[in-house]
């Protein structure tokens, strides 16, 4: 699976958060077997967590799963980051997880030190790399910090921060069905509508191959608000006033469905023996 | 404003619930206005409450905005609906108000009786008819009974049945942004993508002119879910199970903007001196 390794970008797996871990783990499996099976060299960054058992216990699901070699580099100040052993277990890998916990954790911690500069170097070269809930959402270029719930778009409901832009195309949220996000994600699309906003529910992934196609992987949905035919956007000046948005294409891709970044095109999964489905 | 009323339809005025009554009752003034204003002459419709005092407090509320009359033709029952010298109240009317409370009540209360005739008949020849809260929902051909809340799609979270049928365009949810119910109106999109799924929240009216185009009108804003390109829907077996959508057009529409129906486009709000309005 690791073929275009030397040729291409890794994958990119942001996951929504809460994926299961013992009982069908399809999404850390599948990514297990991106990063070789057997073969796989896994390293966990466990910086937004604050446990100290947030490493290790994705250690043990790992090595679980079959993966060859499953090592925590716990990063926890940015004198950390600098650590040589570490960065070589990083570079050593051929896969890298990031875990939940702050994204604003992870961004102050590894921003700017040569762990960030190893990331999204292996990435360019072929690494693949997931992270979860706030790992996901530090895998943007423009990131989402922190904000209010609800299902529409106010004024300052948002608070953005720069990620370590393993990804220009998407601003990812998770935890978004359980948490009724849909409402920031279209605030940050009011901001700038050059960007994809990627919701994803928990135990959910979106798996971005090196040639730009996603696929969604998981038990929940994957929404995506595309402001490329966006017309119209206005945002108040205070907080709670309400945002306009004229045009937003929004999808809501089950697992199975795929999205292709350049064309914008979303195309359904496969009919599932168990699903009532309309073409249309 | 009644310049239309002999040669097309009236306006029909679906308001989200909750619209202001004594300080600055935007919606309901301009309501007075478009049925001539101080030669208005409003027939209430308070089937949808419980309360026997609905009626009565909207003809307060009207007679407060200067209509020359205002009368509360309070059907109960079925037999109510037959009721002539109430009937008549409505035949003399410019415009008629259905108030809130349960839209299932309206629908078997008024369904298939002169009094559902006449409103039908007196729409279509110019009389104009507003609702709030269930008696916006009641208005449409295909008409939210109850639902769940979420900005997520979810199969079996709403509940359809036949409203009066005063337009087949739209199917209008209200108190949308307050109960969070964009998931309720998608998932109406989903059973069947030629209808427009509008939310509205509370405070906010869309006057519908004769020819199709809608004007937003009060304080929040109104959520169109357009399904005209829809490229694909699917919808699960079981409750819970997950809705899919690909290539929904949605807009949130501030006051002062409009839709036109036909076309679907959206136009934004002329610029206020106290937004940041952006033009893309």
């Amino acid at each position: 699976m690791t073929i275009e390794a030397s040729s291409a970008r890794g994958f990119l797996i942001p996951i929504g958060g809460a994926e299961r871990k013992r009982k069908s783990p399809t999404i850390l499996r599948k990514f297990v077997d991106v990063c070789g099976g057997t073969e796989a060299r896994i390293a966990i960054i466990p910086t937004a967590s604050k446990l100290d058992t947030t490493g290790p216990s994705y250690e043990t699901v790992f090595e679980r799963l079959g993966a060859a070699r499953s090592r925590s580099v716990p990063f926890a100040t940015r004198k950390d980051c600098h650590n040589e052993e570490w960065l070589d277990v990083l570079r050593d890998s051929t896969g890298i997880f990031i875990t939940g916990g702050s994204q604003l954790r992870l961004s102050r911690t590894i921003g700017g030190t040569p762990a960030a500069h190893e990331l999204r170097s292996l990435y360019r070269s072929g690494v693949h790399i997931a992270g979860t809930s706030a790992g996901a959402s530090y895998m943007s270029e423009h990131m989402i910090a922190f904000g209010d719930a609800g299902a529409s778009p106010v004024t300052h409901m948002v608070a953005m921060a720069p990620g370590i832009g393993l990804t220009s195309d998407f601003t990812i949220d998770q935890h978004f069905r359980e948490r009724d996000r849909l409402g920031r994600l279209l605030t940050v699309l009011a901001y700038n509508p050059f960007i994809i906003g990627m919701g994803l529910d928990e135990d959910t992934a979106a798996f971005i191959g090196p040639h730009g196609i996603l696929e969604v992987v998981g038990s929940g949905s994957c929404t995506l608000v595309d402001g490329s035919e966006l017309e119209y956007a206005s945002i108040g000046h205070q907080p709670g006033d309400p945002v306009s948005l004229l045009g937003v294409k929004l999808h809501i891709l089950l697992p199975g469905s795929h999205f292709d970044i350049k064309s914008r095109e979303a195309t359904p999964a496969l009919e599932g023996v168990d699903r009532e489905v309309q073409e249309l």
